[in-house]
């Protein structure tokens, strides 16, 4: 499969997830507005993916600010302020997202390193940077899914919610990479995938890849969940998270917290998957994350040949909940397998991580 | 409001349920095989507006065999063979819905015991009998509502799964129907309706009598009623039920069982409101009622513009779960409130309708 997002000289090249489940399109990203909307859109979603596609799109934007200077010319003035200002335009077009305002930064701060070198070398640090925030993520995904596949058994149903598959990172994906790493070796699980109203990334996306990966997957509404909880079908739930506070309360995909309530309700063990780069130890829990309302038209119109609500009902489409650490049975990150109390185990997680 | 269910001479005249949100429209049934589809089909749809739809319909079967006899002529050799077997038909055309089975077998009793009886004698006690199911319905939905009343206060946000509305019934309805009783005496209660995948009956048809009825109603989709809850804007569910087992297990709309754990969760009372014929006492728990399984096209491919599925992928598609009586906070019922343990409850209400 097409890594989800890479570069290609001065063109971004992603999947175009808007178009899935049908044939998978690849289309060329150039201009900052459609890098913009490309995350915006969710043409490009998926945390750690949309950290990488950013990350390429600001050194695009450092390409366009100094493009028509030779390779050894110092930066021109207002260098900074103009990459500050395509940092925020970028940074402002999905709310939610850590991985987002986490990859800008990691290449702001690469960039003010760079202060009295030439435009050549200031741009080749750039790139290096974000293809090295792309090589991390690729190797942070294949370690998840080494540590994931600890948890499961040869055979096991496994429930996600939404698309934390290699569709949301540039390969193998987190919560669904335990799954194609085991594929690799041979082994068998049946995945059950929410749909995922209203953007149906369960349906379109995680069925998708895991089906094109020869597993043997089911698509249910997400109000099934309990059903197949209760037929005993399901031995680990595994979802991605968008943010991760320092108390180990995650952020992820709306609905994920019933899920969570339904597994702990029938002694299923509930796992998130992601990467350090997700956990924001800057908040403190998840009521502090601000959640993303998105247009009511998602949920009343999108995908259909008519309106499926009546006018006079109002319709309310957050797109995220968060899940309360106590639900949570482990977060899977690519440095081990976080247990509770995640404030402790977080605080470790780091610091090993800075060793 | 027109009545969901009526009879006009040789016809059932019954409101399409499948055309809305968009405009109400009647459509009128004659033969068995329209009465069978359109039950099928959800054409009409909720356990006791099945129930009426049924009665009407061996009513109608009942005037079919006896067309050309004299309204003085004896019953013909062969009669009740015919009749039971346009009530197997009937009955074949829901597997879950036990008001199906429980109007069809009245019809059958109020048949028997007419042995010896007219033509002319025969089919006016079956519309009578038809008439007093129709007549009985709409008392009951409208005690429900009373009773249902006394759990709630002005200003209340309550939750609700699927339809068990007026549309469900013939009029007034079930899980509703305390709502519809609370806005003719001024009473506003802030409804949110889970969208109810895969068949929408939330979003198209709870939400539309809502809305026409003046009621503040909020369509949400299935995943997102765990939010709502986190958010304090729920202070009840209801729903209805389509069986009722003798322990208090309640069979409804899939995705009820997953509506009644999260509401234990957030410390939210979890009601059941149904018709004493909804519960069928030779069903001891839920795990017996059988689940009726629907195409998978309804999930992948029904509303939409394309197929939101891939190729490869599965599909489980359930249209019921059944959620335990340890749930269930009451049921609501035409003859009062049954509170846990259910079985002496239900036992009790047994008893006195009989008296």
């Amino acid at each position: 499969m097409t890594d989800t997002v890479s570069l290609d000289g001065g063109e971004i090249v992603i999947i175009d997830q808007t178009k899935l489940p049908g044939e998978a399109e690849l289309i060329r990203l150039t201009e900052q507005e459609q890098i913009f909307k490309a995350i915006k859109t969710l043409q490009v979603r998926g945390a750690p993916a949309i950290g990488v596609t950013a990350a390429f799109g600001l050194y695009l934007a450092a390409r366009g600010i100094l493009s028509g200077l030779t390779e050894d010319a110092p930066l021109p003035e207002g260098f900074y302020v103009k990459l500050a200002a395509a940092k925020a335009y970028l940074a402002s077009s999905r709310p939610t997202a850590v991985n987002l305002f986490w990859a800008l930064d990691k290449m702001e701060r690469a960039a003010l390193a760079l202060r009295g070198k030439t435009v050549g070398e200031t741009l080749a640090a750039l790139r290096a940077e974000a293809d090295g925030i792309r090589d991390a993520d690729v190797a942070s995904s294949r370690a998840i899914g080494e540590y994931g596949l600890t948890l499961l058994r040869d055979g096991d149903g496994v429930l996600t919610h939404c698309n934390a598959g290699q569709l949301a990172t540039v390969r193998y994906g987190t919560a669904l990479a335990p799954i194609h790493v085991g594929r690799e070796r041979g082994m068998n699980f049946k995945v059950f995938c929410d749909e995922t109203r209203p953007l149906l990334q369960g349906a379109r996306l995680s069925a998708s890849e895991l089906a094109a990966d020869g597993v043997d997957v089911t698509v249910i509404c997400d109000n099934m969940a309990s059903q197949v909880m209760k037929n005993g079908w399901i031995q680990a739930v595994i979802t991605g998270a968008d943010r991760i506070a320092a108390n180990g309360d995650s952020c992820n995909k709306i609905g994920t917290s019933g899920v969570a309530i339904l597994a702990r309700h029938y002694g299923i063990p509930f796992y998130i998957a992601a990467p350090l780069s997700t956990i924001d130890r800057s908040t403190a829990r998840g009521a502090d994350i601000p959640i993303e309302q998105r247009a009511p038209e998602e949920v009343s119109e999108l995908w259909y040949e008519r309106k499926m609500t009546p006018d006079g009902a109002k319709i309310y489409n957050p797109a995220f909940d968060y899940t309360e650490a106590e639900l949570i049975t482990a977060i899977i990150t690519e440095r081990g397998i976080l247990r509770p109390p995640f404030d402790a185990s977080i605080k470790a997680a780091f610091e090993g991580a800075r060793e």
